[in-house]
């Protein structure tokens, strides 16, 4: 097998970063004061094994209890426990398309089958999701979904759920910008998982550090699978002090919502077609120029973005919202290569 | 499955904790420095996807090329990776017993099986453990092994390797405080893979950070298996400065090895029977009182150490190489306990 390829990581580059959907803003401030207090307590001790001060500070924030909440190691680390307490080899792990690769590599590195149904071409998402059978052992429905940013409506999650014969992981690492999540739904149906990252809506890709909210006697079997220390001092400290100000992911959804805007209908002017995203980037193709041409010569004048093939679907460019500025760039260089 | 069960982590306690191998002492001054200065550089972006830094850094010191080493989220995340790489459903992970009791829990997570070969009483290990069989697909050695603080002879491993018909993972998590180490041995033979963690000999077990050490073409197809971004962008910072300061780990090693000598003679004083050890830790047995009546009162005292029971095999105290006023402390105790 091949391993799961993520997006273009330059490190030392001078790249404008549009294709891995980071926040172009720096998280709160109170981050960095609860790393360097973090610090100060000393690092030679083993890190809280359950992370027990971001599971209270979370659960107040989000209205359920701490024993609702299971911390990983970015979302990665959930989606891989819950692959891996829930599937075994041969087995089988349900996936719309096109979504999120990583799914698919999960599927694999457990040598498991990976069954993908497609979503219709507005982005709806047929009832044959919840369709039953015998191996099915986990479904997994990004929501906003990648490369789209389109959403499936609760009310058909809940109904997703109630007839799938499994858990359904809804993985809403992109809900916070968008009008509505499923979080509540994790009371009224025991298999809906939720999977949250704070690598996206409070701007900490690089703390690593994602959660699932569901029921306790689900969260109880999923802690057995997890490495006992998964998440060091650091990123729960960090994460704890970031979920605790929400008057900074309030603002920065603003900012970011406001540029999503601006980039949708700029794509729109350059002759697009944009999906409407509820996510912090945009899902666009355009009718005359290649999608591969055009990501290729953003990269040549200094700009990132996603590629995106999918076999059997298309292709397109997902392109995340960074500032006004970086979106104005991208715009210009855009406007001169479909002009 | 009951999932691994860690030491006792209490968080918030006065405990003098001797009970899971942590460094009593601050790690590096240069640690703290290097994650203040990566929060300064934002925590927005993704980290590098296999620690560069680190790899050159720790390549330099260790003597190795980069590309021979893997980093993971504590050298937990290593072990899970490794696993999960090569032992698949039913098939076999073998361990020398009484050891590392979390490697059986890895093996139980992939649905293997685990073979169990005993030590012999004086811990020296059996030829027995290089037999060769069509199902076993990863041998496990931790060299210091846990609880008995022994090694089993580099020559031996090196002979051990190249009878078994699998790669021969050699845990090192404790080999700074030993004489001897394998990781030169890597280059002799494709099949011995070596794994280091920071939380000991580094004092950074809050961080989560260890790393492996193989041939290239190992290697690559372990980082298939990880999670993209397994390691944070702090973690990756503390641990590059840690293993950087070299002249940090002669002074920490010099410290240990002396109190780890008070508490052997010690313990012999006292009438244990003690193991000579090349770890941070000591492993004791009171011909007279019983190590889980020890613990308790240890407990009650406030003096946390390790209680070990191994079915068919019998019980002691695992003591970890704390200051020296920790370990006169608990010497102290013992002394009335068993006077």
């Amino acid at each position: 097998m091949s391993g799961y390829t993520p997006g273009e990581q330059p490190q030392a580059g001078r790249f404008v970063k549009l294709n891995t959907n980071e926040n172009p803003y720096s998280p709160s401030p109170l981050v960095a004061r609860a790393i360097t207090d973090a610090v100060a307590r000393g690092l030679s001790a083993y890190p809280d094994p359950t992370a027990a001060a971001f599971r209270t500070r979370a659960a107040a924030v989000l209205g359920v209890e701490p024993d609702w909440i299971l911390c990983g190691n970015g979302s990665d680390d959930i989606l891989t426990i819950v692959t891996r307490a829930f599937v075994g080899r041969g087995e089988r792990l349900r996936l719309p398309y096109p979504s999120y690769v990583l799914y698919r590599t999960l599927a694999e590195l457990q040598g498991a089958v990976s069954e993908e149904v497609r979503f219709n071409r507005d982005w709806t998402l047929s009832g044959g999701f919840a369709a039953p059978r015998d191996d099915l052992r986990v479904a997994f429905l990004p929501n906003p979904n990648s490369p789209s940013g389109t959403t499936v409506p609760r009310d058909q999650i809940l109904d997703l759920a109630e007839r799938l014969p499994c858990p359904l992981l809804v993985d809403e690492a992109y809900a916070d910008f968008s009008d509505a999540h499923c979080l509540d739904l994790v009371t009224r149906n025991e298999k809906i998982l939720v999977a949250r990252t704070l690598s996206k809506s409070y701007a900490l890709a690089g703390l690593r550090f994602g959660f699932l909210v569901a029921q306790p006697h689900v969260i109880r079997q999923l802690l057995k699978v997890k490495d006992s220390y998964n998440c060091d001092a650091l990123s729960i400290a960090g994460a704890t002090a970031a979920i605790g100000d929400q008057a900074w992911l309030v603002d920065n959804r603003r900012k970011i919502l406001a540029t999503r805007g601006r980039l949708t209908s700029g794509l729109g002017r350059l002759g697009f077609t944009v999906e409407p995203s509820q996510a912090n980037f945009v899902w666009s193709v355009h009718p005359r120029v290649s999608a591969d041409h055009l990501y290729r010569c953003l990269k040549a004048e200094g700009v990132l973005v996603r590629y995106m093939r999918y076999a059997g679907w298309g292709d397109g460019l997902r392109i995340s919202v960074g500032t006004d500025e970086q979106i104005d760039t991208c715009l210009g260089l855009l406007e001169a290569l479909t002009g």
